[in-house]
């Protein structure tokens, strides 16, 4: 077994729920070790937060810079191999742009930044340093996402005409931003949050689980954006009518306020010769329906998946692998990355960060007419 | 009980899917029996399915004219209490027209016809005449659409926010209008079919659905209509984005290309309070959920449903009723407004068949832009 | 299309649940007209019931010895071709006997008789007048039954090795015998509705399931049976081992106090290569495991089912056919066998009623041993 | 946070299926670290085995005689706080009673030993020694496992009346124990794995399951066991009935030739005034169904669950958690426990596994009777 990678964490102290999941999925495979941090934008709170999670008190730090002025300034063998950055939206330009341009290896939360220019200034720094960096769309880490991608791509169900793409919630139904609820606060917020409310926090997943499975991006988009729960200056409802390279037409919905739906992100896609269908709620299995024949349940961790989807596998079929796995599976491939100095493993990268910013963008800039993304 | 009504039918002879499931539905309960017939628009094949059906020959005619002429001539006591067309749909504007101005009743399939000058000339007709008119969108015979649209307007799931609805086949995925196939050669020729392909024959079905249960008509819509069949020149393919009267968003996806999709009609509606979810294939079950509490499944033929939905219910909770079923309410419920000569039964009439053409029509005016319904 | 066939009914007037069903079976597909009643124990019940059904006065009759010998008195082209026996279970054996011996074609509704020594003699006498019989297990009339048997028979899941058929309703949870309830307080009196309680009301069914699918007949049971509810006397719950001919296992179970359950008959048949589940809450999907693959979902009205199962359909997959459609299809099948005077039709006969009752008499004798059915 | 514990694991070297689950489960949390091992029966494999885990080399041990010499003198700050027991089954009782005895905490696989008299021996040398002591039945882990169990306890579904639990798997319906299939070979071999064959490897399983929610223990059994693999002379099936204290019945059936299945463990507890369902391929969901009320689906991380189930979620609902998530909660209940000195956490103990282990061995016993348990 290789050594375990030095992590710093930037970002996601006592109470972030972005920053537990983090450290799960990080914890789940023994590849890594959190050994610096800055975990939080309140140095009192920062500091507190690592001494709770048993960072030593030299690389516990009260804000990023001096993390990062500490980091250059340790040897090699002491550096960290990895910065998480875990923060707030609004924060990750600047900090995602400190640590590449200082030749740190990074994974940044996703939506990657709030601007398209950023993030195309952030993607063209990370190709000029060379340094990895991954986006943790974290929903294409499941097994069966990887297995309907590799089944698009040998062309099982032949040419894609259309897929349509959910993702619901039902969290902001109510009125809960006016509440002290940190999570929805931030969440609705422009100035932390980005242009897109629904759409940044949800529909770029939605975006990239698509564009992972289909292979293809976006030519043109229509968007109708809404905001329902009273005061909302973002939109917590998408419904997005896409037209795709290749000639395949797309339909993507968010929402938040899709009462009865927790985490209801799910995909259809339909082909010439089949159709694949998947939900996140029920990770495990993907269905699969040939044309003229009996639809079939493809399950995890069967003998017969693709290669890249048994690689993501850790039980036998039937004992459920879930949210943090899928989310450890991005952080598996990226150690193997940092291992062997490759940019070769199966994780979304800055330009994946970089699209669905551009998403969210072209999807506000729509509103309500087909333009060109 | 009351005596069996006496019913003609136009179209629906051998091989004719529609006609037996309507012959199915009038059968069920009781409350009709097929006395006169111009079953076919080729005279020999109309008389020989007559005689199959056990038509007494003088009420068995070579063609509709003929047919009418004779119903004209009988006595009350002897003439038939209703019309049901179920011809192809570019017949249905022409024979419809004659029965009703005649002053005959009339249950027709559906689109009702192909063009809403038709169909608004049509809806004036009936109004003048008196005579009952249903149009057979028989899902909304389901009880649990009923008791959806009753949770709707007695507030249980608040002010409507969005509505989803798909319908979603398979059976055109393939090139199968090039074979003989009776169904579907029909379906994609305009000429027969009227101007929308799946949205003429299935996506009047989901505009009808959702104007059932919501109660909202739509303000605008924002269709893109594709052809992925080879040679198909109508529509295989729609997705609608709608604005609904009071504010409502809503989605109308319609496609005979999805496979893996046999029948799946399905609606979700969102409100302030609470969401409902429906299937047509799963079509005994309601799923309710209010905000924030547990989501509750709501069975057919359960004590505490609607008086509109139990009266449609035939058997208890846990014994499937299907698609006659639901069909066979509409005609039950027609059948009451028949012997009691009211017009206050629980069916489509014409005016709900003449917005379904609208909504074709418009739908494809729309060509990607938002327009006025 | 044949005549209509002459329909005497036993029993099944106002407010009786399966008289009702059974009209609706009998009226579907268009086979049947009902002439002749005596339709309650009751005479002026039964006279009511008749005149409500509008049955003519001199073939509506106050008891069933009167309408026996009217029918007898006719002449063949006037008097009824089957008799429908929807008494109370406790008649049954009494008024069968008697129109069975009078030469008639008989539907009689499940269980058959009390005893079996009743069930014997007759099949003894069904056998010697050479008449019609059928047993209206219901059930076994879904157009997937028929498929999952047509699999066992042609070999495609192996060697049956195990089966597991359940039964469960939760209607007698609560004490609902002490109300005024019709339908529990006659099947919850030993004297009415036999030895067993929710063995005979729906545990009859789950045996024949069974059987039908498999083909196996019971060689011994072992049988644990419940009251829970208050007071009283017969089984509501039941849990039955099983050892079936050839070698394989099997467990039934019944119980009618399970909340959550409304009519929840299902069943699992494992083989050497595969296994088979349906589910009569959702009867139109029969799911097919085949040893090593990915399990399938085959659907009612598919192109590849079997001629049986294919014959049970009336409408194309994803329209979905419920109860009263699998209930029509045994008075169809039924239907051709009195037309052409066979006794081929694909229904169940008098022996398989008899053996149900067998089924009842000896779970009841086993007493939690082992013992040969 | 507290310091991560010391952890010595016996077995569970390279290509053990049970010995990388724990890893994984002791990992999720932060809570423990391996720093010493005797990984597998060869002492080349265990010490190829513990360089590939990264033990340093004065703790890598080539058997587990060795291991526990070395920690015995070892100072308390560095001998292990934990002993983890995941060798083949024969030998659970030879290493778990050493250890115990030298009154090491110990975390040992199920099922805990072959016969219930070490069973009795080991819970009485763990009562004498106060040590923890926890048996890893890692389903009762699952947070809906413990609302169900809470749910129960409180009352909700009033007094138990029937459960029935189902282990069903299908992997050993070929022939696998011939070929070089390590995980099913050991499992069929009675010297290896004790006197059951499924009944051990996961009707236990399902035996705490039920004694968890319920609360009940069994008083009687009566179990039907089959091999149907060519030449196995373990149970790959098995039919158990059972009478509970308390009065309730119960049905256990577990299956290892059961295709189609893949882990396929749930239950089903019907009470006086409800019932719950819960499956373990959907272990986010429990179903609620009040008496005379809608069923209501309720899931993991929702708001309004007990304290005990809240306790064992790390994600928001709709965010699936698993397996290894389930069996981490049984490792950080007893991290709190062994932090702390006390014998207080949610986690099944010695005498959980004592029990199982009477359990398989009455059921052997039985041969279709009932006999006391």
């Amino acid at each position: 077994m290789n050594r375990r990678l030095r992590v710093a964490m930037i970002g996601g102290g006592k109470d972030a729920f972005i920053g537990a999941v983090h450290r799960h999925a990080m914890a789940l495979d023994g590849h890594y070790k959190l050994v610096s941090g800055a975990l939080s934008s309140s140095p009192e709170k920062s500091l507190a937060s690592g001494r709770e999670l048993g960072l030593a008190s030299d690389r516990n730090h009260p804000d990023w810079h001096t993390l990062l002025a500490d980091e250059q300034r340790r040897p090699a063998n002491e550096r960290v191999d990895l910065v998480v950055i875990v923060t707030p939206n609004h924060l990750h330009y600047e900090v995602a742009k400190a640590f590449v341009d200082a030749g740190f290896n990074v994974a940044c939360d996703k939506p990657l930044v709030h601007r398209w220019a950023q993030a195309e200034e952030l993607a063209a720094l990370v190709k000029a340093r060379g340094t990895a960096f991954a986006v943790t769309y974290n929903y294409t880490g499941y097994p069966m996402v990887r297995e309907a991608r590799e089944l698009v791509r040998s062309g099982v169900i032949g040419k894609v005409r259309k897929a349509i793409v959910e993702y619901h919630q039902g969290w902001l139904a109510g009125a809960m931003e006016t509440s002290s609820n940190k999570q929805s606060s931030w969440r609705t917020d422009p100035a932390q949050s980005g242009p897109g409310g629904a759409l940044g926090d949800i529909g770029t997943h939605a975006e990239n689980l698509l564009h992972t499975i289909t292979g293809q991006g976006i030519e043109q988009l229509c968007a109708e954006l809404s905001s329902f729960g009273a005061g909302r200056t973002l939109d917590d409802d998408a419904s997005v009518l896409l037209r795709l390279e290749g000639g395949a037409r797309g339909v993507l919905l968010a929402s938040q306020m899709a009462i009865g739906h927790e985490n209801d992100l799910r995909i259809r896609v339909f082909g010439e010769r089949g159709s694949l269908s998947w939900q996140q709620e029920d990770p495990n299995v993907l269905v699969h329906a040939p044309l003229d024949e009996a639809p079939r349940k493809l399950t995890r961790g069967s003998a017969n998946l693709s290669e890249a989807a048994r690689r993501a596998c850790r039980l036998p079929p039937g004992h459920p692998e879930g949210f943090i796995e899928a989310f450890a599976n991005l952080y598996t491939e990226l150690a193997a990355d940092l291992h062997a100095g490759t940019r070769s493993g199966d994780y979304p990268r800055v330009e994946d960060g970089a699209r669905g910013v551009r998403f969210v963008e072209r999807a506000v800039a729509s509103n309500g007419r087909w333009i060109a993304f």
